[in-house]
């Protein structure tokens, strides 16, 4: 609470900020309220109220493209690049999609309520640790619209009120989304404010979010690394650190490879954006003079620039190493050993997904064991840490934090735990 | 990183901090080192290491206790309150015990390396969660020197680096103990840096510790309320918020009256200086003519001093409601019914444990599912809420936060996951 008196000092002086912390900590204390309901719901109406939301977004489909247009005109007539808008984006098969992910989260298990642990004690007491909503969520996510939605989803199903605070650029798409959600709800007899939009115009929004101690229980942030690091910087609520990936493959003196050609390809080329591509090959020294010809030359066949100390390649700096390019391009080193190889990952990863190509089983036990990171590959790609290629059904997010979360988030992923004991009278001895 | 450079700013002019910082800093660096050998260790090099520490505990008994002699006077000639002072104090049995507390978390079952989740995806991919160490962990502590060991022992068996930040009234003893640890793990070829005692002179030696982020993966403060408070408000790495309890017991109108006397006797007087002793007692209105006069009764010939609305209690204002005493005072209230109850907990309550007594099974269950916190008794004292009575063996604190861990933590709490993916050439379709 110190950290929200102190940030209302410092803003003083500027009443539209004073009115935003205002709006923020109102929408957090209605999010409660919604959420003592949510956390009571049975999961079948839950999922009916899941079902309902994934017809009305269909049915506002119109409007909600009509909303996204005026986004798309704004951000087009500031000089927005194409591949953003892109991301920004909706149409009638996007909408689709994002009502049917709604339907996906219906058919997965509900967490809550789940026994984690239990046992009857010798004095006869039964305990039991129960699974049980976080309560109130904050999302503080980028310019994709449809994370509105899939954010919305994941919180109800697993009883949790949603903060959302998405970007300014697609606030219009983002209203006319939430407004169909609150009107789905409170048609099925639920709170609309299990979600509620945070107003986007003005930055310091996020920072009452974050420094919202007490009001709301977690916050997620979804984006790149300077979003990321200020939130946790700043945050006085605890958050769960998302998605900043510098990912590495070290093809092992050891490795197969086309094997490991085609492993760099596709940890590489398949999604350059996303967090778990690669962003540094590692060779091993004693295959060298033949692995590293055969994967300069498969990567710039796939028009991939290639920055190291090695002849056709774009001379490498000291940054190249910590570099999270997400686009076509990576770095490429020659490592003596799995020692240096390990040595590097540590001191430059990110703790997200690391691999080895090896035929040697030592070496892919030593490097799983030894490699401190979210997920560790044996002779499979990067591409593959994500909540869906784990069976996950859908993800909120991949968490580079040892806390809580470490991977691919989850349902479970958004809820806490409760013990409860019962007894019969009983008291504990002296 | 950010936070850490700004400290350093402010403190720019102030060298004597800055050394501080600087042997945190070097403290932490030393313990990731350690961390990394740790991490690979059988549990079997684990359980002789605390088997030979618990040796050296008790063949050094002569030096602790004289090293703590020098703190007890010094506490003493600065006017040190008896029950502090018993707090601070050791003998040759409470040597013996801690020792013993090595051999028993010796006994219990390795949380490293077990695997919670796993499959084989329909690619053939095989998935694995398994518990890995955190990493570097730090304690801030107050008087008892038993935590310094304790916390070792707990660390090293789950495979982490101990940063302990004790009480500078305890400086004499921690750093005696320290030794003795040091010199065990260093005769079984183990790191002596897995267990650091960090300087406790200077206050800013917590501040280093809790803003070191990068370099300290958690940090768990054990104290009072302004020591956590302070710690979860200043910190950039991650922290678990501990111990804070501000406990009820509602007598319901269904309660069995005899019941309600022992558990309320028991929850309030059993140790009122822990967390989890009850500070305020609700009675349901509809048996309040019958309960209030005998609760108040035992309680009174208990010496208890009550605060609150009815005749012979000291008249309450709304401060006692959140009152954490901690002594032999208690709050009382009348409540309406279920509802007034639950909603005067979630009020002030601090979500540690909060017990319901009845024999109606309806008010039981809606007790237990709407009470928000880590532990929710049903005719049972709040005095269970402890990691040896949930069958832990041994416990590092109480979680009050709902991130990562809720209640008593064991050696699993003191744990992150990660996957491990193996395949062969396994890349992800486009």
């Amino acid at each position: 609470m110190t950290a929200v008196n102190e940030t209302a000092q410092v803003n003083a002086d500027i009443p539209v900020r004073d009115e935003v912390r205002e709006a923020v900590h109102e929408a957090a204390r209605r999010a409660r309220v919604a959420s003592r309901v949510l956390a009571l719901l049975t999961t079948a109406q839950k999922d009916a109220a899941l079902h309902a939301a994934a017809d009305a977004v269909l049915a506002a489909t119109e409007t909600v493209l009509a909303a996204n247009g005026a986004d798309i005109d704004a951000a087009r007539a500031t000089g927005t690049e194409e591949s953003l808008l892109d991301r920004l984006r909706l149409t009638a098969a996007r909408v689709e999609g994002i009502a049917s992910g709604l339907r996906q989260v219906a058919g997965l298990p509900d967490p809550v309520g789940e026994v984690l642990r239990g046992s009857t004690l010798p004095n006869g007491l039964e305990i039991r640790q129960l699974r049980v909503p976080l309560g109130v969520v904050g999302m503080v996510y980028e310019a994709r619209p449809n994370v509105t939605v899939d954010a919305f989803g994941l919180a109800l199903k697993s009883g949790n009120a949603a903060l959302l605070r998405g970007s300014s650029s697609a606030a219009n798409s983002n209203a006319a989304l939430v407004e169909v959600l609150r009107g789905a709800l409170e048609a099925q007899g639920l709170p609309a404010d299990a979600v509620q939009l945070l107003p986007s115009a003005d930055r310091s929004s996020v920072t009452h979010l974050i420094q919202a101690r007490g009001l709301v229980d977690v916050v997620i942030p979804r984006g790149g690394a300077g979003l990321i690091n200020a939130v946790v910087r700043d945050a006085t609520v605890p958050t769960i650190e998302t998605g900043v990936g510098n990912c590495h493959v070290y093809v092992h003196s050891a490795a197969d490879l086309a094997k490991a050609e085609k492993i760099v390809l596709n940890s590489k080329t398949r999604r350059p954006s996303v967090c778990n591509t690669a962003e540094t090959i590692l060779v091993d020294a004693a295959i060298a003079d033949t692995a590293v010809p055969a994967l300069t030359q498969a990567l710039q066949a796939h028009s991939v620039v290639i920055h190291g100390d090695l002849p056709d390649m774009v001379p490498a700096t000291e940054a190249d190493w910590s570099e999270e390019y997400l686009s076509l391009d990576v770095a490429m080193k020659v490592v003596a050993n799995i020692d240096e190889a390990i040595d590097h990952i540590d001191r430059y990863g990110t703790g997200h997904t690391e691999a080895i190509v090896t035929d040697d089983l030592a070496a892919a036990r030593e490097f799983t064991a030894r490699v401190d990171a979210a997920a560790v590959m044996v002779n499979a790609s990067t591409a593959f840490t994500d909540g869906e290629q784990f069976g996950f059904g859908a993800e909120i997010g991949i968490s580079t934090q040892k806390l809580h979360a470490r991977g691919p988030m989850g349902l479970p992923e958004l809820t806490s735990t409760k013990w409860t004991v019962w007894g019969d009278g009983h008291t504990r001895p002296v």
